[in-house]
């Protein structure tokens, strides 16, 4: 968003940063001690235990990492935008690894314990989610890393691309918040409503997860954090120009 | 978001805000339905009937209302900022007291079937919202209707309601797929994954609400759809002064 107010400073960056950080571990810790300890820990032989890797993996690879792989604009504003752009090229890439483990551990639960795919509004919301996500970071390497589309297509795309991104970071924290909420239902519905601590510490995962959202939508859209214009940039496209083509790229 | 793509033109403005509506009504309408239908309907007796009141006014006041009163700004471009803002309250209003509606219903009902209260994620969520979207309204009304804040306070308050009315809009529409999420796991459950047509018109439900969300946070955050600046308006802040001092104000 562009309307920055007169009186915010870009000092606060790195105290947001750091605040998503922690929040966003945080996030990540509360779902392993949550399928961990509660739910009998990991495994990958069809049984529940497999079914507990999907939680973790989406949390981690869907909300935090996609969130740091967006941040990594912000964060390295001065270095230079090639690096920055493989780097968040390769943070998605582990980002979707992790995603497709999750998503193979609950199809493979669902077809050892006999329980149908695909009926509920997590399971179309995260499908939805995942399939724009692997088409974004796909889009995203073809136009911007190895640009095959012209300046025109590219200038065309970028609005769409940021935007998009921040669409499926917050879709992946409220797909998080649909499959809490039915994964809570289908193990603990008679005690979920006497404040059971496995309850309790799950909510407080979805509000964790809320704060991440909203702090990383804030330092991605905040005018003052963004990257400043540099007209070296301008060259860089033919730099990765000449990866495409197979010839050596000039030092930096 | 400011990356506006230099082919983006305005006239999309009016087929975008269209489909908004679009989208919008039918997602009140299928509430509706869902409720009015396959729930047996409506009443306002302590019974189940009187539940089924909470989805359709959350989703009327908190997600319709509020994001159509958000809109009023991009809609209304070129109008007078005074009526505008009038306007943005207003509806605002209306969609606080329908949410009020939607909140009495759900703890009445509670009360009267003796189910706990506020145990869930989705109450955890939709409670922040609705004191956060209170305490907004209020800041707004007090900011920028009456301003008895200096216009330093002004300006600096001004981003935080920008960025929170967004946050707020977003978050109503999480709770309603949260609370779509637990009304299907508490009624249908042993047939939820046949995909029977409620549970399947209620993920519908929860699709359009995505739906709505997109296309409403990019009419709000896209460059070119924001309000021309007016050199007039730096008059108006004396024009509401007036109204809270008691004075007439001066014919627009």
């Amino acid at each position: 968003m562009d309307d920055s107010g007169p009186y915010t400073r870009r000092s606060a960056l790195p105290w947001l940063v750091g605040a998503s950080q922690m929040v966003g571990v945080a996030s990540v810790v509360l779902t392993g001690v949550w399928m961990g300890h509660f739910r009998g820990g990991f495994a990958w032989d069809g049984s529940a235990q497999e079914f507990n890797l999907h939680p973790l993996c989406m949390v981690l690879g869907l909300v935090f990492l996609q969130g740091d792989a967006i941040l990594v604009y912000r964060v390295f504003r001065n270095e230079a935008k090639r690096n920055v752009k493989l780097l968040h090229g390769i943070v998605h890439l582990l980002a979707l690894i992790i995603s497709i483990v999750g998503f193979v551990a609950v199809f493979d639960f669902h077809r050892s314990a006999k329980i149908p795919d695909m009926y509920s509004l997590h399971s179309w919301c995260g499908m939805a989610t995942l399939l724009l996500f692997s088409l974004q970071w796909v889009m995203g390497l073809l136009f911007f890393l190895f640009p095959v589309a012209s300046a025109w297509l590219r200038a065309a795309y970028l609005p769409v691309h940021v935007f998009g991104g921040v669409v499926l970071l917050v879709m992946a924290i409220g797909c998080s918040l649909l499959g809490i909420t039915e994964k809570l239902l289908f193990s603990i519905m008679p005690t979920y409503s006497s404040f059971t601590s496995e309850g309790v510490l799950a909510n407080v995962l979805g509000l964790l997860l809320v704060g991440f959202g909203v702090v990383m939508v804030y330092i991605i859209t905040k005018e003052e954090f963004r990257r400043p214009p540099n007209p070296e940039e301008e060259a860089l496209t033919v730099h990765f120009k000449t990866l495409t083509e197979g010839g050596a790229p000039p030092t930096p």
